[in-house]
């Protein structure tokens, strides 16, 4: 995909950080410190890798002003791994799609298309919804009624959005996701039977935030289901009615938050993390991989375990577990001595 | 989407319900109690939430004829949380689909749509298919061949529904769900390379069921996977071959349920539950969140933990593992007070 | 579907095993013992099932030379699971798709389509991409640029494909999968902010893989993700960027696979398992339901467990965690008998 190329002072301007070496030396992509050819840009965002920087056929690197000894061309980056992604950035483009509708996509009337946005093949877009500047819909993509797409978005092929939905900036939806679908809300009668609770709220996902794919996010029942700013959501990850997802948040893959969880700013759930429903998850709380949450979570926590408890008491408990048989044998020895003891007691202890 | 109003009366009427209060009083929608407005019906399912009622705005509530000192208008219901689901549904809508067949939707020649059915833009239904009356197919649905979907169906945009199923009458499936991929099924030879079995079943799915988005329900190697009348069905659940899923039970997000598995009636499975294969559930039994079952299940059971147990044993063995550090301790403390009587007996017990 | 027929002798034939029974016996399916109807085929794949053998109505079975006291017409087979799959395959015909584009389908003028493939209603193959000889691509399947399909490949419904992928020959993936979606690569800034590592790398899937259904197969941050050749994966799957996959291993539902991880051949993986990053799995490792694999497993084992352990150690712990409450009874009772002992000392032992 890179066709694009820039020399090293442009880059260091580009990304705003020092460089060190021949200021018209030319970058022509960027890849890891094995793999990158002598024509790419490369980082070390570990010192420990430091070895494999000497070995590198990078032409450049990104390294922490602090790194001695390293003398090859580099860009000076108090946080080497964020300027390599910015740098990366540079090279990258997201898949072509013509800029207009294409002429299999399907789209009402009334809906408003930005002059410069690209719908591409057998996409529909419905009645009274709009797409933002700049914005791609690849093709399959599905808009329901009346949902608003901002400026500068990435709808992967095969996205379902449904009616009313609002989808912010810079928004990035990958593939089969779904967003709107109804929570599950039903009441029972007497016989347990259930009818459906009409769910009538609606998906809001802030700016900049990314979604992967296949996952569903359930409009609420009344009002709305959030996905706030700048917050990256895995593939197969189930958001319940009525969830509030606070502002840089990370969800792994195969996350299940149930119906009216509040999760703060900067929570980080680890991969096939489950949550129950009506739970308030702090800032900053991180949980770890497979772990339930069925308690709220105050701020700053760090979690694991089914039910999730504080990382250092689950490494306790853990050691405790496999001590068991330990235990077990030391129980059974205890009891034969006080048994030995209690017999020589009977023998000679009481004829006083 | 509520344009519709009824009178305090007709709702009465049309939930066969009493009530209480101005009968031409007009209803505009339904809402929970802090955020209804002035024109809309609430409830009070929960009378711990009364205090909530005296600040309420609504125009009415939804009340149970136990419930003291409720002065405002009001709908008599001896289960309010049913009354207000069917309330609601009273001023619901689906998403709107002009009845016909969009010109974009391909129809094979052979196929039967009922005369008002709804037919969405690029939507496919192939040879040998008919769709009931009243049946709505949203947008980019598929519809394979010799497939049978009822009456009054909500499919959703981007539903597969593949060859020979059979979908009964109001049925209601998610964005993203397929119905009919090939069940898991591989021979093995001696060196343990896999070769396929056909997978000749269908699926059946019965009347009143919905289904959430982006789930699997495999179909059968041999015969049928069902899932049987009035049973709800959350997101990016797995539903193998062969499966049979009895009448009114409540499946949760991401639940997995392997091949052969027999649920009962009035099951409810918790979010991420896995089930074994060919296992047997029996009626009413609940399963908590994320549990494992690797056991048949009597009817009636509440089951927690990996693997589960009767939930009673699950908290008092929680309780335990959470005690075992002082265990542990009072182990160590039980040793030292046995050497101590060792020793003693050692120097004085043996002299006589 | 099984409007073919074979005769006794010919099924051995093409089967490549002995049989016995009259040559010209006419088959017309495959099914199991207590559904096989007169004029099909059944198995005995587990000699404790003999009984049912003795009831069944097929005409044939399938049964292991070493079965005693089998009258009926049969093939014998040293693995008649097996036979039977290959048997089933004989009759066994995907759904129809006719050969050529559909007029609905939107392919660009530079991809590639071998003439005997089948290319469905409302498909879209972008630039660059090639389809091979007897590939069927059915309705609304998504195959984006630079994409090749190799030959005989069955790709179902509302598949997903994305940039830069290759697929083998003899693949089949199920509808709602998604192959090529980005990694899950982010920066974070020293606020916590994320920024995305554009994932430039690709999907490779080998020959005769098979993939269910609402998969997702991330593409790598750089270089290759890879499912190697012969491998099955069920519904619902997550593989993140960078995972490699060996030969013939099996992943069963739900179960996922975090970044860079390596995979052995002839894995076995249960549903719902949860694989942390950048660790190795060994040849012929088998891993128990639910299980979380915290750290690289040598080849050969089998592990079971949150996290995983040994089979054998973790039905060790397990009994022993349910054995506590019995350890915890006796611990208070031995503690009485030393706190009495204490006492008869303090009374008698020390007026010495």
């Amino acid at each position: 995909m890179a066709s694009k190329e820039y020399t090293l002072q442009r880059m260091a301007e580009l990304l705003d950080v020092e460089f060190q070496g021949p200021p018209d030396l030319v970058i022509r992509g960027v890849g890891p410190l094995q793999a990158a050819g002598p024509d790419q840009l490369s980082f070390l965002a570990n010192p420990k890798y430091k070895a494999q920087l000497e070995s590198s056929r990078a032409a450049a690197v990104i390294v922490h002003p602090s790194v001695q000894g390293v003398t090859r061309p580099r860009l000076l980056s108090s946080n080497p791994y964020w300027t390599m992604a910015q740098a990366a950035q540079l090279f990258h483009e997201p898949p072509n799609l013509p800029v207009g509708v294409h002429p299999t996509a399907v789209v009402a009337p009334d809906a408003v298309i930005a002059p410069d946005a690209a719908i591409g093949a057998l996409v529909y877009v419905g009645p009274g919804s709009s797409i933002g500047a700049g914005t791609r819909l690849y093709g399959h993509v599905h808009i329901a009624g009346n949902v608003t797409v901002g400026d500068q978005c990435l709808i992967h092929p095969n996205v379902t959005i449904l009616d009313g939905c609002r989808i912010g900036n810079r928004v990035v939806i990958h593939s089969g996701t779904v967003i709107g679908s109804d929570g599950f809300g039903f009441a029972q009668d007497d016989q347990g039977r259930s009818t459906k609770i009409p769910q009538t709220g609606i998906v809001v996902i802030e700016d900049d935030v990314e979604i992967g794919a296949n996952c569903a996010v359930d409009r609420a029942t009344f009002g709305v289901t959030r996905v706030g700013r700048g917050t990256k959501i895995d593939n197969l990850v189930q958001i319940a009615h009525n969830v509030d997802i606070g502002e840089h948040s990370i969800i792994v893959a195969q996350v299940g938050i149930a119906g009216s969880v509040t999760l703060g700013k900067h929570v980080v759930l680890g991969g096939q993390v489950g949550i129950a429903g009506h739970l308030t998850v702090g800032d900053g709380v991180r949980i770890g991989a497979k772990s339930a949450i069925a308690h709220s979570v105050p701020p700053g926590q760090d979690l694991l375990g089914i039910p999730a408890v504080a990382h250092k008491e689950w490494f306790r408990n853990w050691a405790n577990w496999k001590r068991l048989p330990r235990m077990r044998e030391e129980l059974a020895r205890l009891r034969e001595r006080v048994e030995a003891l209690e017999k020589e007691w009977e023998r000679h202890g009481k004829d006083h």
